[in-house]
């Protein structure tokens, strides 16, 4: 393990400003920045030369599903109620072990991109956070529900939605003392969840103070079911049942009904912009620059590696930036700074881990390193447009999580990539094998 | 020079279809494709070793401006036409070295991404044509006018837009003996070319067979002043002054009229699109679905590293595949395997230099190879799933064009990146100091 605690000579973004020929210096053992500002001398041994180096916060993923890394590319060209029947199908023949190496490589993958965090919602057990522990990341992690007698957990049959929300606070509070990990209740949707759940799980969070996850309004076809059956739209309809406000994480809200937005911008309620799923599936196009004017909380995130293809928060970003400009034919509907800062301080914020997403003395050293020396960052002459127009994944050389070193030059030090590969193919393989037998083991949407 | 002709034990989709552990051979001499089929013996001293890669009929940009490399990442957020006027201001203060340094820079870049060809509007003159027979490339280059009066060429103030039109022929016979270079004329647009003077090119077409682009209904600003100003759409105005049917390829086409399509479905019209500077400078959403139902001759372009800001063409790809689900709330609007034929066929039929853009025996052997053997392909379960939803350009390791090894692990074989990129940073500079200091010379928007 590489146990640099400094950069030097770098240009910097710290989340507010630029900063040319600057140098970072973090405490390793509090994990905390000790400076930000002009280089004050040459790189030392162990020290990370930032010459031809761009450093930006760290990306926080605000949405995902990383257990599902085995998945990539499975079922690419079809409506999202198809898909999630698609994809069921072969979840409930995960084991624990495909879902362990599918988060890795989904580890793996972030890391490499620059991702410091993730939000998630999944099968998340002891074993599965003890991996996000070994890996560095932070996790803000929901083990997530349907109906209180359907099976959650695809990997543990017996795991019904009852199990899980029981068994939640416990697994909370084993990981209490890991600061990058946060656990919370994980509710699939207002449509698989019915009303008394997601009533119950309120109270629940009232009790303890376990925040919640649920998607909600990714689709009008969702809406308009939530209008006929309940009169209302999804957000009305989970904040009838004592939702939000509240401490809430809400995946997509792409189609917000009038009077949405407002509960949207309600306190401790944060949204996860996810445009490339939301593209891919067909579910639409988030009114963001209404979200950004109404003081929605917004975050950026991927979706999983089954509706993206990727995890790569440069590509989501720049999509994100591009596609208001093109629906409201201005591109001055929306900044690249505006949405940068949604992919770092605002989904950091859904982490809730109390982080600020800028580099700042005493705030986490969580931050990337980009080389911006290549032929596509020339000529480079401003961190904010290279990063938002520009940059890409593989760009990034290092990355740095409560000031430990987990990528260096390129690679992951908390992950052996080649391994982790060799086994996802492997039960990849084995999955789709089961699938195309015709394995008449129960399939539900 | 690197004179390998074979690739073994490959995944290749030929543009077709998919093909496991084969194996390609082409002749140096030809540049032509002797065998496509499965493999036949391993990879032997100088031969491509296919372990682990994916090979791709090489991408062709549809539409670009590599000239301007120099100025990636130039105004970033504002609308076409006053990016218009911020680019002409430093358009007209670049030298001819400017405009070389920049062309490299942009050529090096769509080498190491996979792109064998582009098609470009700009300033173009014998030097920068040689610099393409150089680099290996292909291109379809128009020398690009506005008004017969006004200054054509940045670099050489005495160049009006009658003299360049003039020129034309002469440049084009120049190099009719280079297979892989084309000459056209260039029409800006027509809001900037007089209606004389696109009937006038018409004529020259029709005299000595000379194709021709334009930009085309880029803006509804545009097409809002043409049907005050002409009565007419401007693709209509154009159809009357002659300019089609007939060699013509079309830039943009973002907002067609009633009875365009079926215009530019015309024998002989091919159109670029080019979502993502249609996006970030706010000219809106192509109606690409109903162009290819309609049978329009689509491929898929980047515009310039003004407007985009890099020449990735999988970011494009992926961009083009996503929109219209989006704009359509329908996956099944558009699939990544029409996308991905615009990138490659769709795009080599605007060089007009007779490719079918498909990997079989007799086509120019013009291919992509990506590794695919790292954490972002992985599992690698679908060539043509991978290349739409989850490929980079970064992914790209050789590149082979008419039966020439351009690029080589990664590496360009034919430009000298680490000098190109410190000459265009220093341009970059200069430029840009130059009108920061309040050049007195006249901008033309």
């Amino acid at each position: 393990m590489t146990a640099a605690n400094r950069i030097v000579g770098a240009t910097v973004w710290t989340g507010e400003h630029t900063l040319h020929d600057a140098e970072i210096v973090w405490s390793v053992e509090t994990g905390t920045i000790e400076y930000v500002g002009p280089s004050r001398g040459p790189a030392g041994d162990g020290d990370i030369d930032g010459t031809g180096r761009l450093v930006l916060p760290g990306f926080v993923n605000g949405h995902t599903h990383a257990g599902m890394g085995v998945l990539r590319g499975y079922s690419d060209d079809v409506h999202l109620h198809t898909w999630l029947g698609h994809v069921r199908a072969i979840e409930l023949r995960m084991t624990a072990d495909d879902i362990l190496a599918g988060l890795r490589l989904a580890m793996a993958e972030m890391l490499r991109s620059g991702t410091v965090g993730f939000v998630d919602m999944f099968e998340w057990t002891t074993p599965l956070l003890g991996a996000v522990v070994d890996a560095g990341l932070r996790v803000n992690a929901a083990p997530t529900v349907f109906a209180y007698d359907a099976v959650a957990f695809p990997s543990a049959a017996t795991a019904t939605g009852a199990q899980v929300l029981d068994a939640t606070p416990g697994l909370a509070a084993e990981f209490a003392g890991e600061q990058r990990i946060t656990v919370t209740y994980g509710l699939h949707a207002p449509y698989t969840c019915p009303p008394e759940m997601l009533s119950d799980v309120a109270a629940r969070r009232a009790d303890n103070g376990i925040g919640i996850q649920i998607h909600l309004s990714e689709t009008r076809r969702e809406v308009a079911e939530s209008l006929e059956q309940w009169g209302v739209s999804p957000i009305r309809h989970v904040a009838d049942l004592g939702l939000l406000p509240g401490r809430l994480h809400v995946a997509h809200a792409v189609h917000p009904e009038p009077g949405d937005l407002g509960l949207l911008a309600g306190p401790g309620v944060t949204v996860s912009h996810n445009p490339v799923s939301n593209l891919k599936l067909g579910a639409g196009i988030a009114p963001v620059p209404e979200y950004l004017a109404g003081d929605v909380a917004l975050g950026l995130g991927t979706d999983s590696v089954a509706s993206n293809n990727t995890l790569d928060m440069y590509e989501e970003l720049k999509t994100a930036i591009l596609l208001p400009r093109g629906v409201a034919n201005d591109p001055q509907v929306i900044t690249g700074r505006s949405v940068l800062k949604m992919a770092t301080a605002g989904s950091a914020k859904a982490l809730d881990q109390g982080l600020s997403g800028v580099l700042a003395i005493g705030e986490q050293a969580d931050l990337q390193v980009l080389d911006v020396s290549g032929t596509t960052a020339a000529p480079f002459t401003d961190a904010v447009s290279f990063a938002c127009y520009a940059a890409r994944g593989s760009d990034v050389t290092d990355v740095v999580i409560a000031g430990r070193v987990v990528v260096s030059g390129g690679r992951c030090l908390t992950i052996d990539e080649d391994a982790v590969r060799a086994e996802v193919t492997e039960r990849a393989t084995r999955l789709r094998g089961e699938l195309a037998d015709g394995d008449p083991r129960p399939v539900r949407s």
